[in-house]
């Protein structure tokens, strides 16, 4: 599981930092969960953020794959619901559609425009980390917008 | 989420508690899960079971449940390897051929059977605490045959 947590600017949001949770020392999908709670609390209790952005999974062609990320998702939130987190969820089009303006962009695309729009100090080469670091852009140009909403209304 | 606690007998099984995680008060899929997590901790701390059987999905033909029931199951495993309990998982298949001997009996097949297999003070009306009992009493079967079969050899 990816994870990013950013300052949000009105320039470049600054990434403090972000990564893929380790699971590799599990054997069991329960003991996978596990890692993935404790890695989670630990940095959340460390960041202290307001907000967890996370991905809103419509549909997966394949169940099996589904159901475990489903699972994983599952702990998420509860990390965040248990620190009282905010939540936002955002689907996969809608990351898409915020960082490159085109909800059917693919992985590559985004990846392009994370530089752009995010302070970094060494290239994302992950996947699942430039995943997490859209996502929580995403949350930080809504935010922004409706924050510019509700200054102006 | 349905949840049953019992101890295995030779003959029937007691059943000490059983019913279902009450969600009503969430309204997002955070707060469900925190409120799941909550239960299973609570109850898991004061029965002090060994072991969390729970069951394993295969598929589901709808993939929006699919991946909200595996949320759930997400923190049930978490709750057990948190407690450091064992995890004991089983198919719908492998739970129906334990309980009637028919693998692809009905939920009726299985609710009648119960009565016969534990120890209830009164009927079990939901099915979500029928299928609990009934992956409880799945694992006692086949604990008590493996203890059998260890013990011949």
């Amino acid at each position: 599981m990816g994870y990013a947590f950013l300052v949000a600017a009105p320039e470049r949001a600054l990434l403090l930092e972000c990564g893929v949770v380790d699971v590799r020392a599990s054997t069991t999908a329960a003991e996978r969960l596990l890692a993935i709670s404790k890695a989670l609390d630990e940095l959340i209790r460390r960041h202290r953020p307001f907000v967890l952005a996370v991905e809103r999974l419509y549909f997966n062609k394949n169940v099996q794959t589904a159901m475990r990320v489903s699972e994983a998702r599952g702990i998420a939130l509860l990390c965040g619901a248990r620190a009282a987190l905010e939540i936002a969820e955002y689907t996969p089009q809608e990351v898409k559609m915020s960082v490159t303006g085109n909800g059917r962009a693919d992985k590559k695309a985004v990846q392009r425009m994370l530089p752009l729009l995010v302070a970094l100090d060494v290239p994302i080469t992950q996947d699942n980390v430039a995943d997490a670091v859209a996502i929580a852009l995403t949350h930080a140009q809504r935010a922004r917008f409706a924050d510019a909403v509700a200054a102006a209304t």
